[in-house]
C-alpha cells in the first residue's frame, strides 16, 4: 500500500491534484448499514472551505461533494464509497513562473527531484493543502460511525495562533462555541486577538502558524494494537499527513517530560462505579491503548510557506540566487481551517481501531 | 498486518514478553548481500542494556543476541532474518501482587480489559520497555544498510532530563562523545547535572523523563511517500512504538508554530554547487519528502511510571482505593537507554523508504 | 487492505456497482513518466464490451473511460491515477423481482446474508462481471509499463468453449489472430464451432463456460517473492477475482500431476548463450519465481449462471420452493469477453512484482 | 509485507532454511483466550514428518516444535505466538556439488539469479518443502480456533497418485480413515495401488505427483471479501505457497467449464428449515463468498523434481551440458505428506476471513 491510502480495516484512499480535474476519496471497509448523506459531508467540508472570511484565502472553491459509489437507498452497502469534488476556479498561470524559482518551505524542490519533473506542480499539485478535503470526505463518515455505534465524539479547536494562546482549559461546554467565529477558538476574547494577529500578518505579506487541540470523549477502553499500531503511532501517522504539521503531543507531552513520575502518573479513582484517573496526563492512552479517558492531542502547525513578501531563493535551472514573490491568493494562516481535518483523521484512525478491536461490527 | 510488525518493504516483526521464554525479531525484506554479524548487533544492544550504571535499573540482563535464520556465510540472503534473546533473571514474583492493584501510568489496566485478563502481565509482558531490544536487533541491520549503500548516518543523544536541558546546538563533532557518559549527553557539564538529577530522583523513589534529539545526515532528496506515508507520518508511527514517548516534533516544531512564515521558511542557497537551505526549520522534510538537509527530531519521554514511592490506586477486584508501592528494580529514568532505540526506529523507517524509492536495490 | 484493492507496490482499487452512478479504478504506485492516453485504455475496454456481437449480451454499454487524476501533460506523475466510467442503460426493474427469488449460481444469497440486505443487488451490484472493466482500466497501464520497460508481452485467447477445444498448440504468430473473430480463438475452424455452440446454447436459454489460456513472454528471471507471494500465489489471487473463474493451472498443471518426475522435469539447455529449458511444463515458474520461460496459465470459467431457462429455486421470504426465469439480457457465454481481463490481471501482478524486484524503477 | 507473511488479521510469518539453524513461524493476530498446547501441534507435524514409512524420504527429522512466545498459562494472550523447530540431521555435503549443476524442476536457477548467489542453497534453503512445517505450526492453531468458535472442520486426503485415482466420492465418514495408511487415501484398495506405484517409481529412481482433495464443512455463510479477497483468491494464494502445487480448482472446476449453465447451477432447496443447494458444483463459494455448503478444493501436485535418475542439465559456470544424478534422500512422492499442510493453509485463510467478517471476535 503506497502513501495515498491509510487504515487497515477502514481504508481511505485519496486521489487528485489541486489544479487537476478533480480530487476525491475512496473509503473502503465501512460497515454496511450506516445512513450517509451528501449534505452531512458537505456541511463539514464547508467548515474547511476557503474564501469564507477575511482571514483565509480569497480563492473561491465551491467544493461540492458528489458520492458516486457505495451508497444504496441512503445507506452504506459494505462496498467502497467514492466521493468526488470537481475542481474549478484554477488559476494555473499563477504558478507557471514557479517552475524554476523554488518556493521556500514548499514541497517544490523535493517533489521535482523525487518525480523527475513529472509531478503536477500546478497549485502544489498532489501536495496542496486542498487535498485535506479528501480526508474530510472520509472523516465525516468515520466520525458518524463512531458516534452512532459507540457514542464517541471528537472535536478540535484552535488553541494558539502565532504567539497568542488560549489559556483556559477546554471543557465540553465549549464545543458549541468553536464554529461561532472564523478562527475556531471557543474563547471569544482570544479569538479576537488571534483574528487581529492574522490580519496583521496578512497586511505584511506574511503568515502565521499555531496549535490545534483535539479532544475525543467516550472512547472505550482497549483501542490500539501494540506495539507498532499503538494509538499514538496511528494517530500521529494520520495527523502528520496534514501539510504544515510539524509536531504532535499526547496528554502532558513535552511539558510532562519535565515532571517527576509522581507528578505525571495519573492516579486511579472510582467514579460512579467506573475506574477513571484523577488527572489525564496520559491523554487517554497507556501502553498505546485507550484507557477510557478523553484522548487529548496538541498539534503544531508551521506558518504557511506561501507568503507574498519578497524572499531570496534559487533558480533551479540557472542554479543562481533569485528573488521570489509568491503570487496567488494564499492563506495567511491555515490553522482556522484545520479543525475539521484533524477531527477527520482522528475519527478515521479510531474507527479503524474500533473495527480491529471488534468494538464495531463489519455490518451494523 | 497487526501491531507487531512495521514497514512496507523492510518489515520488522517483534515478538516475545518481558518474562516469557524469549524476545525476538524477524526482519524481512533486507536486501541480499549485506554483511551482518552478531557482534555488531550485540554492541548496540549493550548500549541499551540495563544494569550497567547507577542511573539505570540494577536488573542484570545479559541480552545475548542469537541469529537463527537469514544469514548464510556472513551475508544476508534475502530471506527473513530472525534474531533471539533468551530471557533470564526474571523475578516474576515481584509482579504477582500487581495483578489486582493497578499501577498508575502503566498499561496494566487497558491491557487487562483489552485482552480479557489473558495477557501476560509479568514484568509488563508484551508492553515492557524490554521489548525495545527487538527494535534494536532489526535497527542495527537497517542502520548498516543505510550507511553502506547511501552513506546515511543516524545518531541521537539525550537533550533533556527532567528540567535540565543541553542548550548548545548539536553538531557532528559531538557524535563521538555521546556514549562517553552514562546519560548519553555529549556535553559533559550538562551530563553531570543530568546524572545528579537522576540519582536524586532515585533516592526519593521517584523518576524523571526527558527529551532525545535525533539527527540524520546525508539523506538523499526524495525519501517519503506522500500523503499518508510522509516521512513525518512514518517516523512518528515508528517512534511512538517506544513506551513512554508522548511527543514528537520535526525541525522547529512547536516553537516554529509561533514564528512568522518569513522567519520559519528556510531559504534556498547554493553550497558547492548543491542546493541546500540556509536554516533547517523544516527538519529536513518538506511536503513529507526528504529535502537533503539533516532530519532532526525531538522526542518527549514521560517520566517512568514505575516508582517505589507510595501511590494511591484502585484494587480492580474490590474496586476500592488501595495503596501501592511498585517493587522490583526499575529505571529512575529510561531516557539514557533510549538513543539506540531511537536510532533503530529512524534507520528502519528510512531504509524502508529508501527501498520504496528505489534508492536501495532489493539485492546488493 | 480490504477486498477492493490488489497489489503491494502497484495497487489497483476498484469501486462502483453495476447499476450505480459509476464504476472506476484508482491505480496507485505507477512510476512517474509513463505516457498514458485514454484512447489506449478505451481500445482494450472495447474488446471487453458487451453488445458487439451475437454471442454476447445485447445490453449496450458505451463504457467510455475518463481519467480524472494522476496524468499531467500526457504522462503519469507518480500520483494515483483515477479512471471512471459513468453507468448508463441500466434496466434495474429487471432485477427487482429477484430480491426474493434466489438466482442459482449467483452471489445473491451469500451477499444478502453477509451484508444483511444492505448490498446493492441491482444487476449483481458489486458482484457483477461488469466490474472487470475496472481491472482492465488499470491493467492496460500495467501492460504498457511492462512492455515499455522490460519488453514483456502478455496475451490470452479462448482455448475451450463448452466441450469444443482448440487442440493446436498456441504459438506467437497466433497473437494477431485472436481478435479477428468474436470468440477470441486464433484458430478459425475452432472459432466457428465455438460460435455455433454458443448460439445453440443461447437458443435453448442456456449458457456455456470454457477455458482461457494466457501466455506471457520475455519475462525476466527473478520475479516472485517466495513463499507466500510466489508468482503462482499472486497470479491466482488476481485471476480468481474474475467472477466465474473456478480453476487455474500453470504449465502442465493437472495433467502434469499424472506424469513421472523424469517426464515432467524441464531439462536445461543452452540456446544462443542463454540458459533455457527444453520443455515448459513449469509454465515459466519454479519455486514461485519466474525462470525466464513463457508464463503459461489455463483458467476454467464456469458457464454463466444467468440463464433464461426455467429453474427451481427458493423464495427467501416465504422459504418455499418457487420457479425462476432470469430476465434481462445476459451473456450466453462470458469467455470471449475475458481475454482483456485476464491480460490485465496478469499484467498488474507482474508489474507489481517487477517493481518489488527492482526491475522497474519507481520513476522512469 | 513481503512474501514471508500471509493473512490480514491472522498473519503467519515463516522463517528459516532447510539446513540453517532452525525453521519457525510467528502467528500474529490470534485471539486471546484460546487453549494451545505444544503436543497438539506436534501431533499434526508428525503427520507431515518424513522418514516414517517406505514411501517417503528416509531422512529422519525429529521436528520437535517449541513455543517461545505468546502463550501464558496454556492460553493465547493476543501477542504473537512464535514456534521453533531446531534443525538437525543435515547432510549439506550432499548439496555442494549442485551449486553448479542446475537441478531440473528446482528453484535453483531462478533463486541464484534473483538473489545474486547470496541465497542459502543447501537442501533447497528457503525453497525447501521442509518449510511447509512452518505452515503447519500456525495452521494447527487456526484449525483449532475455527473448530472451537464456529465448529468448522477442514480435512483433506490423497485423491490421486500418478495415474491412480480414488473414484469414490468422499464422504464425512471417511475422515477417520485418512491417516490409517501411509498414502492418506481413505479407500484401502486405492491406497494399496497408490503405495505400489510409489514404490515402483522409487525403484526406478523416479517420482510421482498427484491430487489432494480438501473438504471443509460447517462453514458459515458470508466469509470472503469481494473482489480481490474472494475466498477463491485467498485460498489459492495460500495453497500455491506449497512447493510442487501447479493447479487448483473449486467445486466442479475444469470439468464444470464443459457443462451447460443449467447443469452446473446448484439449485436451492430447503433442508430442515435451512437454505442449501442440491448439488455443490460451486464448491461452497459464490461471488467469492462462502454460501454455507462444504468448501471443496482439488489441488494438483507435480511429481517431485529431485530424482536419482540421471538427467542432462547445464553447468552454470561452464555453461556446458552436463549430467546430473541428484543425491540425497528424497521423497519419491510428496503428496502423502501434504494433507496436514493443505489443512493448515485452508484453516489459516478461513480463520483470517472469519476474523475479518466479525464471525470470530479478537478476544474469546
Amino acid at each position: 500500500m503506497s502513501g495515498n491510502s491509510i487504515g487497515q480495516r477502514l481504508v481511505l484512499t485519496s486521489f487528485g491534484e489541486s489544479h487537476g480535474k478533480s480530487i476525491g476519496a475512496v473509503l473502503d471497509g465501512c460497515p454496511a448499514g450506516l445512513e450517509v448523506d451528501e449534505k452531512e459531508i458537505q456541511k463539514i467540508l464547508d467548515y474547511r472551505k476557503p474564501g469564507t472570511s477575511h482571514i483565509t484565502t480569497q480563492r473561491k472553491e465551491s467544493d461540492k461533494v458528489e458520492i458516486i459509489s457505495g451508497i444504496f437507498r441512503g445507506f452504506t452497502t459494505g462496498a467502497p464509497i467514492t466521493m468526488l469534488i470537481w475542481n474549478a476556479d484554477q488559476k494555473s498561470r499563477d504558478y507557471e513562473n514557479l517552475k524554476t524559482n523554488l518556493r521556500p518551505g514548499h514541497s517544490d524542490y523535493p517533489a521535482m527531484i523525487k518525480y523527475n519533473h513529472f509531478n503536477d506542480y500546478r497549485g502544489g499539485g498532489r501536495f496542496s493543502g486542498r487535498l485535506t478535503a479528501t480526508h474530510v470526505m472520509g472523516g465525516v463518515i468515520a466520525r458518524k460511525l463512531l458516534k452512532v455505534t459507540l457514542g464517541i465524539e471528537t472535536n478540535s479547536y484552535t488553541k494558539q495562533i502565532g504567539k497568542i494562546e488560549m489559556n483556559k482549559e477546554f471543557d465540553e461546554k465549549m464545543i458549541k462555541s468553536i464554529y461561532k467565529n472564523d478562527v475556531r477558538c471557543p474563547d471569544e476574547n482570544t479569538a479576537e486577538k488571534m483574528k487581529t494577529s492574522i490580519l496583521n500578518a496578512r497586511k505584511k505579506g506574511d503568515s502565521l502558524g499555531g496549535v490545534i487541540e483535539s479532544i475525543t470523549t467516550k472512547v472505550p477502553v482497549g483501542l490500539g494494537e501494540p506495539i507498532f499500531s499503538s494509538l499514538e503511532s496511528e494517530l500521529s501517522k494520520a495527523i502528520f499527513s496534514i501539510p504544515s504539521v510539524k509536531g504532535i503531543e499526547f496528554g502532558s507531552g513535552f511539558e510532562g517530560s519535565k515532571l517527576f513520575g509522581s507528578e505525571n502518573n495519573d492516579l486511579y479513582i472510582i467514579n460512579r462505579g467506573r475506574i477513571i484517573t484523577k488527572t489525564n496526563n496520559s491523554g487517554g492512552i497507556l501502553g498505546g491503548i485507550s484507557n477510557g479517558m478523553p484522548i487529548t492531542i496538541r498539534i503544531a502547525f508551521k506558518p504557511a510557506s506561501s507568503i507574498s513578501k519578497k524572499q531570496r531563493t534559487v533558480n533551479i535551472q540557472t542554479k543562481k540566487i533569485s528573488t521570489l514573490q509568491v503570487q496567488g491568493r494564499h492563506d495567511p494562516c491555515v490553522v482556522p481551517r484545520a479543525p475539521p481535518v484533524v477531527d477527520s483523521l482522528v475519527a478515521l484512525t479510531l474507527a479503524d481501531h474500533a473495527l480491529l478491536a471488534g468494538q464495531i461490527k463489519p455490518v451494523l
